[in-house]
């Protein structure tokens, strides 16, 4: 059987009936009743017929053994790392974990909560800060939103960042990146020579810095908060079990990365990065942040806190347009914590800080000179003229160094640096081995860490293991049933597109290797790139942006320095119908641009007439207009073409949000639709799994006027990324569905999504208003049920409905987005015939409940859903309905019926008492 | 933190406070009094030094990469496959699935067993007989069982086996070395032109033959039939789907391999070998029989049925000394039907049947002769005296063919066989490349098969993940929680250790490759003999009988040989404990000999006066003793020294089973004791996992004097597996527990496991009375848990105990073995303190039950374990104590509550009335 056919749910048999219940022919001919033909794309695909699964393991085995997997002394905050096997084949190999959703639906989402809430309590308590969010996407964009966060919170006037000289190469690229079009100047200060300015409102040190040097920064953050400015201190967790961590001299916010607990380099990502701040800071985070709460029973519990801040409520007034974290590395980086402990973590930096401390004896023995003694894992060495050569002797011993310039080397040591390394790093340098000895760190910590019980109860194999099956257990992810999220695409992550990720010549390859190391990588991004770009139907890709997020802002920002290199300096509005989702308006503004909203019409697409008003309005201060498309109400509007134009004629760029292209590909391409930028989602359209709520991967592509605005390493547009690549680690992923798909499966894919989603509009319309519809009342990939006028008749809630339908074993539809009070929902085309009747089922006989709830009141089954297993075996029932309707409202539940692990969640209680560290264990009593 | 940490449950800290309660100052101490010192051996193990998990899994990869796989056409029953990635990744790779133990306890084995009813369909379907086991060892032993399960049935009273001349030649080796000790002779004919004998009781034929050829064995059959005898028929599965199945011309029974069904051929195993026989046969049946049956509350309930055929119940009156099956492998195998379908193998074997065909026409067209003109997917092409030249130049192309003689070479397809692989044979054989043609097959099937739903409801990955997922759930596996099997040793099965088994270097190579395509494999196995020789003290190891069972019986054999070897033709008795395992028995009298039991005393030993007295009764027919040590009763017996020295006195030789060697790794080695033969558990000791009741690895580890006796494909001693190194795909996992532990980290895990087993025994002795113990009153690795005075008093039994530890969320000890009415507990060297508590506290509360039942009566919490959660949330509870009482019997359960799925099953019901196929879907509802 195809791969295609192993990835499309219903068979050709269950696909007949479904259209027979739409009431088309054939797919041809409901696809061309849905898509307007001014956008449709009739020449198919020019992409490589489909391989089998097997071929594509074996193509993707070529690859990755051009790759060279070297001995990585590069250090620039990536680092070699043993991933502990149990963790990388329960968590990382494992799709109770990486198909898991962002735990928007928190009760049945405790596992991965509970596994985020210890990676904060870990990088607070390493930091010794407060509040540490639940990820952010690497150490550069962590970097970013301190920037910004110091902006929000500093008192001083001035829009002066100063930047250590030691900091990162590519977060200080990444920071002048998103300073530029909010009008911060960006002052890159070396501070071991160079004063303070008088006026600035934040500082970015690095500790230890880029160099190695570990340096007392005490004094510098006094005098900068002496000027009303915050400090950021971009620290290495490891290195912080031995040193005094930032929070003890005063830092406001930590950033960083965790990818060395335990997450391999993958040629740049993804990884998950961290922010922490101190008390008072904790409400200005961006970013996901876990808390805890409690449940209708009083029992402690755990959800997403502050979300009011985020982007998808704030908007345009939004501080940040994250929308996801790296939750699936983040739940690595945590178990590797929970798994070593606080002495194992001691006792690995210990030994990282030997081999540094013997490789530097060595060194000094040889006569060669250290740009500073005081370090803890990297030393640079000063070799005059000598650097290249030094360089490229060590390479050829297989043992990668960092050529800081024509006269200085850095050698970082890490946990996977061995006594023979050192040995080939002499040799390079020309000097004789000595004899191991033991570090004497400066600036040595004093503080406990770790304390909670939880890192100190699994250090066993077998503990570790339970404890990861355990958690896994009280989630709903893909590999149970249905998650049939409108806008998010849960689809299908095939197991032969996730095996290559693993394998060690993708996984540990640092993203500063030398480019001959990196040729499969660099062939597969390329193909990737140019795939994508057929698919799309633009010139020019680029992979780096590490999130839908920063997909738009690169877009963005494409378009802005389009129009400055053009000399259209007054080109700031961007045009952002009121159907558009939050990111949108949020990315808009981070790109220095000013939002205009367009109104939709009654059918729910986009007012072209308002368009042609507010184009008139902002005049030549038209920067671009930002839609959806198919939208985000799921409809193929027919008025797309004729807004391009519009937008076109008036000076302005077309982007299309890329959030729904699977309802395109193979059918039409926005790049000849007339739009000339989109972000694209791997995540959703090409089956990157969400992971529980990251890693996503947002490449931007463009038609070749915005080319040479595209983020890349070293450009003039500069990285939204820190890596080359960004996420270059999971890329086969979507290589890989594009190569076993081909052309014809691709497009049956869509097909099938669209056909889905029409099958459960025609399903359930008569149950629920379908709210929005294209011309011949066809939706696209997804549909919106309207639950207001019920809502308003019987007082039940979205809400209810979504938690009713754990009690049916269902993930909840998106719930009020984009229209307050309805679900969308979108089934994908994975899901077959069998599950798309299970979830249809269960909507109808909840609307027979919906119709019952009046003769229950105010307690009934749907106000009291989800019911844990808890609840319905208690020895007292006082409910109005019996215990079987509580525990199986669906006879086929019975045989593998997934119950939550606790009630409702109250998040506003969570929200007043904010707790974002593991709490103790006497609070569960 | 060492592996050895990692791997051994109870830290230092937690190993202290054991020490403690069991009343020892140190391990040492402990140690040294538990072993008797006339056994204990002082000087360490000479093995390499523990390696790190990363060092080890480094030079696992060096030694995969010196295997070559090469495009494998050998044929001989194995065959190239794709296993599906989504099949690999969560069975294969999955803890869920692998860490399982044999269904005993089938109300919480519901998942696998549902698998193997899946298998045994398939088997029965496909074959069309009626009923199949659940997986026999492999392809020869399954023939070998059918011989002897012909000779029971079969009412000629010939000793004479007719063997068709075109079987596999592994199969005849099998067959011949156990026919020879019953008194079997085999008679090898070349069916086509050599007549019937006129007495004979059984008959095997190979389906396709070995040359390929498919031959219309119906009147062969009718002959057989008519002289009394029965016929086996060996027939590839593969090919059933396509041609006319043995059922259907009246085979008895038909044997064979599942391999090629998605499970990688691993240099010859593990596979799963199957058996099926028609009506009426199905109670000689010999392995595992899974069947339906119904739980307390009427609904239908898988469990294993007709137990009391088995050898642990029959002793020496078994009829096979079969203990496992290939669950794992079965599972895999039948989820590779039902995610292909009846469409989706005939699919596949067509696709198969046209390469062969178009091979076969291109070699045709070249000139070249075939044998025949009959064949599915194996052709025998005559080249006189070019037959070594032609494999040499498919080699040197990188293609395996199988040299049939000087004259024939064989050429097999497969799922993977490609048209490049076509024309690379093409070449070899110097002939021109032929256009495809389709295959007509010879006696093509017109029967139905595989019409239950399961075989067409899971074709989408989607939905064949959450199959695989819902299965899993049902079960109670080691990463759950503890699994304290007496005598056999749910430890850790590291991750480390499980990831080589599926790199494609170990994974897919062929049994009979090349030896210089398999040097990496035969250097580890060559390692692991000597370091497993090394353990035990013995001079060789076989590594090749691929169970325990295989292991004893290999070992008697050797026996068996010597003694006839110096002419000692008299010597067969063989001395068995009355504690023993019903296996050493069974496994006795397939070696030709005679049992003799020796009494225990009532201290449980074994009783030396009833020793003494056996052998001056049986002379010099005295071939053997035949001891476990420790002893079945969890004890160091003291007297094995004197025990070994009496029976070498009478001639006899010892053999020491291995089932409880982890209680004397690095302590005692039993070819240093006294010892002349034993077999050993690589599934116990050496971290092989169960998989849910296979694959077991049975080495056979002897004195040098037995050496020249032991098992080898073409030696004298012949073959106990059809493999030559057995299931060699899975040594990678004993190779790596022995490199990461090291001589001394194997000393702690021996020495945890006597400690925990002590500890368990001094928290438990109040509560229940212990059974048996050494002289200073300790037990070695494992305890007996003494109920019948309980039972006695209260009427509360061993099985109601065993399923309430259900509720508290266990696996239930080993029940009634060795002493009936009693549990022994063997908690391993895994189970970290907090695990054991949670067990001892489950069984202490228990206990307080167990003195509560007279105020219940009849309707009792024990008596109605274990509970669902469908009966805990009826309506209706009618039960004298509450439903929490009945749930959440533990309050730490509450967080993570395993709800088996049944209810407790009635087994007899069952096998009154024996339904071993896929009910129909209605007999659910």
């Amino acid at each position: 059987m195809s791969f295609s056919a192993r990835h499309i749910g219903p068979s050709a048999a269950e696909q007949r009936r479904m259209l027979e219940a739409v009431g088309y022919g054939s797919l041809d001919e409901l696809m061309d009743a849905a898509i307007p033909e001014v956008i449709r794309w009739h020449d198919g695909l020019d992409l490589p017929p489909a391989a089998s699964e097997e071929e594509t393991l074996a193509e993707l085995r070529a690859l990755a053994s051009r790759n060279t997997v070297a001995v990585s002394m590069i250090g620039l905050g990536y680092y070699g790392t043993h991933t502990p096997a149990v963790i990388r084949r329960n968590v990382l190999e494992n799709p109770a974990w990486y198909t898991a959703y962002t735990p928007y639906q928190p009760e049945i989402s405790q596992g991965r909560l509970e596994a985020l809430l210890n990676f904060q309590t870990m990088v607070a308590d390493l930091t010794g800060l407060t509040t540490a969010n639940a990820s952010m996407l690497d150490e550069a964009t962590a970097a970013a939103e301190a920037m910004t966060l110091a902006r929000r919170a500093s008192k001083s006037t001035s829009q002066v960042y100063v930047v250590d000289a030691d900091a990162l190469p590519q977060t200080v690229d990444v920071i002048r990146t998103r300073a530029e079009p909010l009008g911060l100047s960006v002052l890159v200060l070396d501070l071991d020579s160079e004063p303070l300015p008088e006026q600035f409102f934040g500082l970015h040190l690095q500790y230890p810095g880029t160099s190695g040097a570990v340096r007392d920064h005490a004094a510098l953050i006094d005098a900068a908060h002496a000027a009303g400015a915050l400090v950021t201190v971009a620290a290495d967790l490891l290195a912080l079990t031995l040193l005094r961590p930032p929070g003890e001299i005063g830092a406001d916010i930590a950033a960083g990365t965790t990818q060395r607990f335990g997450v391999p380099m993958g040629f740049g990502g993804p990884h998950a990065g961290y922010l922490v701040v101190r008390a008072g800071l904790e409400r200005m985070l961006p970013g996901r942040l876990v808390g805890v709460s409690r449940d209708a029973d009083g029992a402690p519990a755990y959800r997403l806190a502050l979300q009011t801040r985020e982007q998808h409520i704030r908007r345009e007034k939004a501080t940040s347009n994250i929308c996801t974290a790296q939750v699936l590395l983040a739940v690595m980086a945590s178990m590797y914590a929970v798994y070593h402990g606080p002495e194992g973590l001691r006792a690995i930096a210990s030994r990282v800080a030997d081999r540094a401390a013997t490789l530097a004896a060595g060194l000094r023995a040889g006569g060669v000179t250290l740009a500073s003694d005081d370090f803890f894992d990297t030393v640079t060495a000063v070799v005059p003229g000598r650097a290249s050569d030094v360089v490229a002797a060590a390479a050829a011993r297989g043992v990668n160094l960092r050529l800081v310039s024509a006269d200085a080397v850095g050698i970082a040591c890490d946990e996977t640096t061995t006594p023979a390394d050192l040995a080939e790093v002499w040799a390079a340098f020309g000097v004789e081995p000595v004899d191991p000895v033991t570090a004497s760190v400066p600036l040595p910590r004093t503080s406990e860490y770790l304390s909670h019980p939880v890192f100190h109860s699994h250090h066993s194999e077998t503990a570790m293991l339970r404890y990861l099956r355990r958690l896994a257990d009280k989630d709903y992810a893909l590999d149970r049933g249905m998650i049939p999220l409108g806008s998010c695409t849960m689809k299908l992550n095939a197991t032969t597109e996730m095996e290559p990720v693993t394998w060690p010549e993708f996984a540990n390859v640092h993203p500063f290797a030398p480019a001959d190391q990196a040729a499969g990588y660099t062939e597969l991004i390329s193909q990737l790139e140019g795939w994508l770009a057929e698919v799309t139907g633009y010139d020019a890709v680029s992979v780096q942006p590490n999130a839908g997020s920063q997909g738009e802002l690169a877009g963005l920002l494409a378009i802005r320095a389009y129009h400055l290199s053009r000399g259209d300096t007054a080109r700031d509005v961007c045009l952002i119908p009121s159907s558009a989702h939050g990111t949108n308006a949020a990315s808009a503004v981070m790109a220095g641009m000013r939002v205009v909203v367009v109104a939709c019409d009654a059918d729910g697409n986009v007012d072209l007439v308002d368009l042609e008003r507010k184009i008139s309005d902002v005049g030549e201060s038209l920067a671009a207009v930002m839609v959806t498309y198919p939208s985000t109400h799921g409809v193929y509007e027919t008025g797309i073409a004729s807004l391009c134009a519009k937008v076109h004629d008036a000076g302005g760029q077309v982007y299309v949000d890329g959030a729904n292209l699977n309802a395109l590909v193979g059918y039409a391409k926005p790049g000849r639709f007339g739009a000339d930028v989109s972000h694209l989602n791997l995540h959703k359209t090409f089956c990157i799994p969400h992971g529980g709520g990251g890693p996503g991967v947002g490449p931007v592509a463009v038609r070749a006027h915005l080319a040479p605005f595209l983020p890349a390493s070293g450009s003039a547009a500069g990285s939204v990324s820190a890596a080359p690549f960004g996420s270059a680690g999971i890329l086969p992923i979507p290589w890989a569905y594009l190569r076993m798909m081909g052309p014809d499966g691709l497009m049956r894919a869509t097909g099938a999504a669209v056909l889905a989603a029409n099958y459960v509009a025609a399903r359930l319309g008569e149950h629920y208003p379908v709210l929005y519809a294209g011309s011949k009342g066809l939706v696209a990939h997804e549909c919106i049920l309207d639950l207001r006028p019920l809502a308003k008749a019987t007082g039940v809630t979205v809400d209810d409905v979504a938690k009713r339908l754990v009690d049916y074993g269902f993930h909840a539809p998106t719930m009020s987005f984009p229209v307050a009070g309805t679900l969308m929902v979108e089934p994908t085309e994975s899901e077959d015939l069998a599950e798309l009747d299970r979830f249809c089922d269960a909507m109808i006989a909840i609307r027979a409940e919906i119709d019952t709830v009046a003769s229950w009141g105010a307690d009934n089954p749907l106000a009291n859903a989800p019911h844990t297993a808890s609840m319905v075996t208690a020895d007292e029932w006082t409910h109005p309905y019996p215990r079987s309707v509580a525990a199986y409202p669906s006879a086929a539940d019975r045989a593998a019926k997934y119950w939550p692990p606790v009630r409702r969640i109250d998040g506003a209680f969570g929200d007043r008492n904010l707790v974002c560290a593991c709490p103790p264990v006497d609070s569960y009593a």
